[in-house]
């Protein structure tokens, strides 16, 4: 038989990196590719201890059905944290997700209908492209800088008259870049979504992790009019493998997506958001942050060393406060994923994230992503060392 | 600011009955309204000591990023498993989900096109309704008998040149009327759909709570031509709060799926999902479902007890062989929900789903869902004794 798919269906394909991915599963390999948070950093003798009390009891708290939204407490907590943070809101604005990602199908399915204009950092997070397009939007690239998005490029584009549904931004330690969105480019965003009415979803799964310069304010925090949709995570700051996040929207917004959620999957995991509660009542998380940055911070410093004493001069990278990621540039002429294959993983046994599959409509092949956080320093030296020889012979 | 919803956002409204499960939260009122398993039932103590060793290592394992399809060996345990109850499968043709709920999501988003014809079950399960809504079907209600789906009327329909893109059904223990399709009208829908050429969801979360009778083959172990999408749950069968279901479906089919599975939640929680295989490895599921099914059943027959002896002659009630639900019809003229508001809460603290919601197109008013599964027997007894003496006053 031949199955009749929904239109949508025809956005819908095997990403082009997924091949790539598989080095990270071979030991010989040493893949920068991953975007995993260090294991070794995930406090599991505390979550072992909380999850043994929750379990102690007849599950009647931990292993039934609970409201859609999430854990009533666990709202409560994470909207006094993003108040924190400078954010004013209530639980009622806070819904719990199945990690951040859901957040992006969930908006994705709120706004966009088929043809509508998203605009995106070019190049942005390849999560997201797949989040959205099933829903079948145009995408509106924007070029960035040191700092972030070019603001002033998609001004340029509403003044010539696109109009876009909404823009999708990772302001903090963007993905795939590690570039941080500067605070007059925040305050130039807001003020055009008011100008030109769109909605603004702000992706901030790597905020928290900021192990150098100062915090930047959210573009939630200077949100007047219920435009931004915050979404945050618990992956990078406690363990991905617990599959929760949030977002932070209007109440209007909050209530739509809270259907969307109820109908997607009924609910997170009652276990899994009574665990997370538990711990942020009797932990301090933001003193495992602290363990957290210290220790990608050393990392990060561990591969610009050998970006900066190493690697051929022409070949340029990012250098970000926060994150997991940094972003090389290689000269115009060179393909990053027809390097890797042909030469690097063969010879050097390194791999990575070629560039080409981030951007959302002209792709560059001449970009790569490179993680710092899953290996060791000394695993870190030895692959990013024989890379450096390598690409001396060939550039 | 008034926010430009997607089109698909028409069809998603809270349900109408949101504002009366809230009496399932008031300890005054004895509500058989919720679906909820008994948490008495919970392995709680078996999942404790899994989690507590889940979590004795570093974590790597247990709290790190996996698969998006799932754990692999969850996948074959749960194809080993499909096997003994006689769909031949392959690990690679499982698929782990958040909930069969999210299945429902995935299949929709896979299948329908706006204006698609879905046929379903009159009535039928709410979560399906919410599920498919947003990607704007029209449905096409088959009325039931005492052998479920009226395949009769299905292929009247189909002759008469309405062409539907698939069909939900919910085979074992149908939510809300408790009913099993014959094995007659299983065969029969399968020529169908190889006929007409349609794809069969088959929705079975209570297939494995049979406490009486002779289990009757799944449709997907009848489907030749792949053409059927089986989904399975562990809600029922060990804890809803653990989020995990799966779908068994045609390679081609379980490919797309594990797509927009990626792209809605990058996968279920590693934790959930290594618990739930530890759980297969060291204990008897099917053991445990046996002490599950005896209170289900004693259960049921405390609330059919009291239907039988207590209630109107003229109303009458399904007696479900497995599930946690029966569906009671009455007269014409009575409307379940108005008496429930104005009579049943007030003057006998009790409360149900009215069975309006239900229908996917001529909502009829005379029906409601009881469920047995949630309250002990003597508060069964309690509250359907005082509904009786209620009933018998207006009736």
């Amino acid at each position: 038989m031949t199955t009749r798919y929904a239109d949508r269906m025809e956005g819908v394909k095997p990403s082009a990196i997924r091949q790539l991915l598989q080095y990270g599963a071979d030991p010989n390999i040493i893949s920068f590719g991953g975007g995993y948070p260090d294991a070794s950093l995930f406090p599991a003798s505390e979550l072992q201890a909380i999850f043994t009390e929750l379990l102690s009891g007849p599950g009647e708290l931990s292993l039934q059905y609970t409201h859609s939204t999430g854990m009533p407490k666990l709202r409560e907590q994470i909207a006094a944290r993003m108040a924190a943070d400078g954010v004013t809101t209530e639980q009622d604005n806070v819904l719990i997700l199945q990690g951040s990602q859901q957040g992006l199908d969930l908006a994705a399915r709120l706004l966009i209908n088929p043809g509508d204009l998203v605009a995106t950092e070019a190049p942005t997070f390849l999560g997201a492209l797949i989040a959205f397009n099933p829903c079948q939007p145009e995408y509106l690239a924007i070029p960035m800088d040191e700092d972030g998005m070019m603001t002033e490029v998609l001004e340029q584009q509403l003044q010539a008259g696109r109009r876009i549904k909404l823009l999708y931004t990772v302001p903090d330690f963007h993905n795939p870049t590690g570039i941080t969105l500067s605070l007059a480019r925040r305050r130039h965003l807001i003020r055009l979504a008011n100008q030109y009415d769109f909605i603004i979803l702000e992706d901030s799964p790597y905020r928290e992790v900021r192990y150098q310069g100062e915090k930047v304010a959210t573009l939630k925090s200077m949100d007047s009019e219920g435009r931004v949709i915050y979404f945050g995570s618990f992956s990078k700051i406690l363990a991905p493998g617990l599959r929760l996040g949030w977002s932070v929207a209007s109440s209007e917004i909050t209530e739509k997506l809270g259907l969307l959620k109820l109908a997607a999957d009924t609910q997170c995991s009652t276990l899994n958001m009574a665990a997370v509660s538990l711990y942020l009542e009797r932990h301090d998380l933001d003193a495992h942050i602290q363990v957290i940055k210290a220790r990608y911070l050393a990392k990060k410093e561990t591969m610009m060393s050998v970006l900066k004493s190493e690697f051929p001069a022409d070949i340029r990278y990012t250098n970000p406060h926060g994150g997991l990621f940094t972003w090389l540039e290689f000269p115009e002429s060179f393909d990053s994923e027809k390097f890797m294959l042909e030469y690097a993983v063969p010879q050097a046994r390194v791999a990575w994230v070629p560039g080409a599959t981030f951007f959302p409509t002209q792709q560059r092949k001449n970009f790569a992503r490179f993680s710092y956080s899953t290996h060791s320093e000394e695993k870190t030296l030895q692959g990013m060392s024989a890379l450096a020889r390598l690409l001396k012979k060939h550039l």
